[in-house]
């Protein structure tokens, strides 16, 4: 398999975690977001998007957008499981991840935070922009997982909940949010970052670190 | 079950289609989201996000994220699927699914639009922003589908990605976007809105429109 990503996009760290979680190995090709890269004509033949990741099958498949690929990476390879069995439980995982993969992350990243600076926003204030929708959705997903013991957000093993939030708190911390404000969340961060597949998929232990 | 929604939100919309096409019933309670009501105490109790949608199951369970709530149906209510049963091509539904989700609605909803106008941003630039988002997004989910026979967006049944196209359009043409550039994406649209389910879970159709 190959892994289009860059080591500081955290939806590309998301995939690098599950792989890593489900001993599988990728070839990983970075492309350089801020140098644009990912608008080469080639990668959006691949990924229409242009955005990262993307993961090419073996046998030619093409797979994009991070919750979907991990998904099929937890169909097609089914331990250790990144989803809990019961149908209810399964929909509280992926509203969390949803919460991070949809409301944060897509109002936080390269390419809505270079909109608003052509806008002609100042970058402190891009910055609190991007501080606004980490505070907000860390929030939320603070109260979501409450009362669950944990240590990981959902129970004693790692899901896609925690592979969303893990890259998001990085990300949040770029950002100057006060995550102490999220202890719960911290607490998942903590067991989640104690695992090697979660170390080893940091952004500063990738090829591509800068 | 009890569907906190709203006529206009498409979020809302893609759950109500969801309903709809698996035969379920569910009382519908609407918060107008531009009064505000989805902060009042008593819903930010049961989502703490304060968005719309939720839905409260009969035994008390409480789910939010669109997305997470249509595969808890999909998963406890079989009939018709709204996902293939290939995990690829479970993977590529997703991942239209999410271009929608994740990388158009989020960065054009009432909350970010809000957000630009506390910046000072004109209302046309405001407009000009949502319409960039929904442009953007459908540009690529119409690559995405473009060699998939259809008439639905994949095969010739509705799947989740169906449900995130049609509500999503809506948006586009009431932020003016030129939605003639999306063929294959139109004809999708109008294989949907043939169906019912499509039809009365139309926000013209809603109890609380105006």
């Amino acid at each position: 398999m190959k892994l289009h990503g860059y080591f500081r996009s955290s939806a590309s760290y998301r995939v690098r975690i599950a792989l890593n979680l489900k001993g599988l190995s990728a070839e990983h090709l970075s492309h350089h977001l801020r140098r644009g890269e990912q608008h080469a004509p080639g990668y959006l033949a691949i990924n229409p998007q242009g955005l990262v990741p993307t993961l090419e099958g073996d046998g030619g498949s093409v797979l994009t957008q991070s919750l979907a690929i991990i998904e099929w990476l937890d169909e097609t390879h089914p331990a250790p499981p990144l989803l809990p069995k019961e149908p209810l439980r399964r929909a509280l995982v992926r509203a969390f991840a949803q919460v991070v993969a949809c409301d944060i992350h897509p109002v936080q990243n390269l390419k809505v935070l270079a909109r608003l600076r052509e806008l002609g926003l100042a970058e402190d204030k891009v910055t609190e922009w991007a501080a606004w929708a980490n505070r907000e959705g860390l929030m939320a997903c603070e109260k979501l997982i409450a009362s669950e013991a944990g240590p990981f957000c959902f129970g004693d093993t790692p899901t896609l909940a925690d592979l969303c939030l893990v890259p998001q708190l990085a990300n949040a911390r770029r950002f100057g949010v006060d995550v102490a404000a999220f202890p719960r969340l911290l607490k998942a961060e903590s067991a989640a970052k104690a695992l090697k597949a979660f170390a080893e998929a940091a952004p500063e232990r990738q090829a591509d670190a800068e």
